[in-house]
C-alpha cells in the first residue's frame, strides 16, 4: 500500500481483462469451442488447484519445484496451481476408466500458470484449448486430431500458406536414438533436447553441439536431421521392423490428412517436443509469417500416461493452443472483429419525467430479446450520446415529451448517421432484423 | 502417491466437470450471461491471483489471513488466490476512472476460492456472477441491479412466487445504531451482527443476545425489528431529516420495482448482508421453497470503495450470484436440461474400407456446421451404437458397403428408434432442420 492508496496494477505477469481484450478472449475462445464441438468433442472441466504430486512423477521434479507456484495449505497439503492440463485429464479419465464409453472426445480451456519471467508470448498464467482423442489406437485417430487443429487455424481464417503443420514419431527417433546409434538414457535425453534446437542454432554451433555430446556417432545423426524429405531421411535409415511399422505410420498419416484435404504437412525429423509423456506422433503448427517464424502450438500421442494412476493403459493423442499466440497471431494479419458492445440500443432520456415510459419500452424490448441499455446517469443528453458511441452501442434513440406523446420514435445508427422513424410498437421488430 | 499410483481424487473441497456437470455449468453461466447481456452489461475478466493487500485494508486481516488460500511466491510477493470479486472490479475501474464513459455495467462469472470446511453448498471453489453499476447514485441504479437479478432468476424458469427479494437500507440501520442508540463502534459492529443471525436464531435466545450486547436499548430496538412492516417500522423511529431520505429512497425502490413488474420484494431491517463496504441499500435473493428456505445470493450499494485506491470515489451498486447455489435450487426444482453431446450425428462404420467414404461425408456435413462424431474405434457395429447412445448423441448412421455404393443412408434417431432413409446429398439439409 503506497500513501496514495492500494496499487491498481494486476499481479505480475497476469492479465485484466478490460471488455475490449475480454471481447477478444470470448471471440477466441468461442471459435475454438465451436470447432471441437462440431468433431463431437465434449468439453469438461477442473478446479486449477491440484496436488502437488499430480506434477511429480511424470515430468520431475525440476518443474514442480523451479517452475510451478507450489504451496502448502493449511492442512500440510501440498498444492500446484496446474501448469498444464494433461495430467488432470488422465487423472479425471483413470478415475472413470470403467464408466466412460470409448473412444473419449474432451476438450477444455483452462487457466494454466507458469512461474517465470513473464516475455512478450509467456505470461505467468494463460489459457489454452486442450483437446483429446481417447481409447482410439490408430493412425486415423492421429489424424482426427490434427484435422481439428487445423480446421480450428482455418475457422479464425488462416488459410494452408499461412501455416506448416510439422509432424514427427518418437517411435521414429526413439529407434535411432537407443537402437541404432545405442546411446544411453541420459545421453540419448541430451540428444533430444540438442535436436529440438536445431532451428534456432546456427549450423556450425548445431553441430559442435552434436559432436560434443555424441562424439564419432555424429555424423550418422547429422546426415539423417539434414535429409530434405521423408524418403531421403528414410534411405539413411537400416532395415528393421520395429522401425518400418513406425515410418509406414508416418506414410499413412500423411496420406490420411491429405485425403481430409489438409495439405499443408510436412515431416520434421528434429521435431522433439518437450514433454517425456509422448509415444509417437507428435506435431506442431508453425507459423510461416516471414516476420515471424515460430512454433504456435503442437501435440501428439501420449499412450502411458494413465498406468501412473495404477489403471489400464489407454491410448490417446491430443494438444494445447493457448490464447496468447492465438490473440498475437490474428491481431498480427488483422483477423480480430471490432468491438461491440453487448447492447444493440441506447436508450436516452432528455427529460426524467420519461422514466416510466423508458422503462416500460425498455422491458418490452428486452422481453423480445433485443439488448437494451437505459441510461439512468441523469447526465445531458449529449454527454449520454457520446458515452454510448464510446462504448460502442450502435443504435441510439432519445426519448423526450413528444415521443412519450406520440409514440413515434427516431432511431438513429451512429456509425452511419442514419435516422429511422418507427413507432414503439415496431421497435422490436426492427432489431430482430 | 500410493502403492497403486497417484490418487484420482481431486484436490479437497474443489469439483471435478465431468462432461455432463459442465454442460449444467455452462448451461447456468450461459443464462447468467445472455440475461446480463440483455441488459446491455459487458463482460470482463482478470486472473485468481491477486495482491493480497487488495484484502487487506477492507474486509480486515482476519479474512485475509484464515479465510483465504494466500502464500508468498519466489519473488517474495504475498499472493492471495482472490475470495471474492468486488475488490477486484474496483481495483480495475479505478485503474483506468478517467477513461470509461460513465455510467459502466460490467459483469464476469470469476472462480472464487475460500479456505473452510467443505460442505453442502459451500465449496472451497466456485464460480460467481457479478455484475455491477458504476456512476449512477440513485434509486433507478439499485432498481436496475436487483430487475437484472430477478430477471436472471425468472431466465432460469423460476416464478415471483418461488423467491423474495428482501432490501433493506444501510443508511437506515446506520442512522439506528449510531444516532438513535448511540451505540459506539463496536458495539454498533457486534449489534449488526446479531441482528443479522435473527431468523436462523429461536425468538428467547436472539433477544437475550441483544440485551447482552446493549443493555437497557434493547426494547427500542427489538420493537424496530418486530415490526411486521415498512409502514410499522417507520412508525417506531424519530423524525429526522437524514433519516427521512434514506425512508424516501426505499419507498421509491418498491414503486420503482413494482413498475418494472417486480412485486416480490419485501423490506426486511433484519437484512444486514456480511460485507463491511455497503453504504446505501442491501438485498437478498430468498428461497421460498418450504423445504429449504434461505438466502441465496444478495448484493447492495458501496459508493466509497475506490476511494481506498487514492482515487476520486465512485458510485457503484452490484451484486454476485453463486453457481453451486443456483445448480441446487434448479436441480431441486427440476429446472435443469438434459444432457446432448454436441455432436448431432454418430457415423459408424461397418466396415474399415468405408473410411474414406465415410471422412468424406463427415467434412461435407461439418462444413455445413453439422456436429458430427465418427467413430473410427474399430469395435463391433453393436458396440459403436450403445457408445454412441451412452454418450447422448441424438442420431446414428451406419456405412457398410452398400451405402458406399447407392449413397442412400439410413439414418436412425436414437430416443425414438424412427428410421429416415435420404441421399448422401441431403443429409446436411435433413440436420440443419
Amino acid at each position: 500500500m503506497t500513501d496514495k492508496g492500494l496499487s491498481m496494477e494486476p499481479y505480475k505477469g497476469v492479465r485484466d481483462f478490460y471488455p475490449e481484450d475480454m471481447a477478444i478472449f470470448r471471440y477466441i475462445t468461442d471459435t475454438m469451442r465451436q470447432t471441437a464441438e462440431l468433431f463431437g468433442y465434449e468439453e469438461y472441466g477442473a478446479s486449477v488447484l491440484e496436488p502437488s504430486e499430480l506434477y511429480r512423477g511424470k515430468s520431475g521434479d525440476e518443474i514442480v519445484n523451479e517452475q510451478t507456484y507450489t504451496f502448502i495449505d493449511r492442512g500440510e497439503r501440498e498444492v500446484t496451481l496446474r501448469p498444464e492440463m494433461t495430467p488432470t485429464v488422465s487423472r479425471m479419465i483413470a478415475a472413470m476408466r470403467r464408466n466412460l464409453p470409448m473412444p473419449i472426445r474432451w476438450y477444455s480451456i483452462p487457466n494454466l500458470f507458469r512461474y517465470e519471467q513473464p516475455q512478450r508470448g509467456r505470461l505467468r498464467e494463460h489459457w489454452q484449448l486442450n483437446c483429446d482423442l481417447f481409447g482410439v489406437n490408430s493412425v486415423e485417430g492421429d489424424a482426427e486430431v490434427i484435422l481439428l487443429a487445423s480446421s480450428i487455424m482455418r475457422a479464425f481464417g488462416l488459410t494452408e500458406t499461412d501455416f506448416v503443420i510439422r509432424v514427427n514419431n518418437r517411435k521414429i527417433m526413439n529407434f535411432i536414438i537407443s537402437d541404432y546409434l545405442k546411446l544411453d538414457d541420459s545421453i540419448g535425453k541430451k540428444i533430444s533436447r540438442i535436436i529440438d534446437k536445431k532451428e534456432k542454432l546456427p549450423v556450425a554451433e548445431f553441430k559442435k553441439m552434436v559432436t560434443s555430446a555424441i562424439g564419432e556417432k555424429d555424423e550418422i545423426l547429422l546426415t539423417l536431421l539434414e535429409s530434405k524429405n521423408f524418403e531421403e531421411f528414410v534411405s539413411h535409415l537400416p532395415k528393421n521392423e520395429t522401425l518400418n511399422i513406425a515410418l509406414q505410420e508416418m506414410r499413412t498419416l500423411i496420406e490420411s490428412l491429405e485425403n481430409k484435404g489438409v495439405r499443408n504437412v510436412q515431416f520434421d525429423q528434429t521435431l522433439m517436443r518437450g514433454f517425456d509423456y509422448y509415444t509417437g506422433i507428435v506435431f506442431e503448427i508453425f507459423d510461416t509469417n516471414p516476420k515471424n517464424r515460430r512454433a504456435l502450438f503442437g501435440g501428439g500421442r501420449y499412450d502411458n500416461l494413465l498406468s501412473a494412476f495404477g489403471v489400464e493403459p489407454l491410448s490417446a493423442v491430443g494438444f494445447g493452443m493457448g490464447d496468447v499466440t492465438m490473440r498475437d497471431v490474428l491481431e498480427t494479419r488483422g483477423l480480430l472483429p471490432k468491438y461491440k458492445n453487448p447492447a444493440y440500443l441506447a436508450i436516452i432520456m432528455a427529460e426524467q419525467q420519461c422514466l416510466p415510459y423508458a422503462s416500460e419500452l425498455t422491458r418490452k424490448l428486452r422481453a423480445d430479446n433485443v439488448a437494451v441499455s437505459m441510461d439512468i446517469s441523469g447526465k445531458k443528453v449529449g454527454d449520454q450520446i457520446k458515452a454510448a458511441d464510446k462504448k460502442g452501442i450502435p443504435f441510439i434513440l432519445v426519448i423526450g415529451d413528444d415521443e412519450v406523446k406520440s409514440g413515434n420514435l427516431k432511431i438513429k445508427e451512429l456509425a452511419t448517421g442514419v435516422e429511422t422513424v418507427i413507432s414503439d410498437e415496431k421497435l422490436s421488430a426492427f432489431f430482430k432484423k
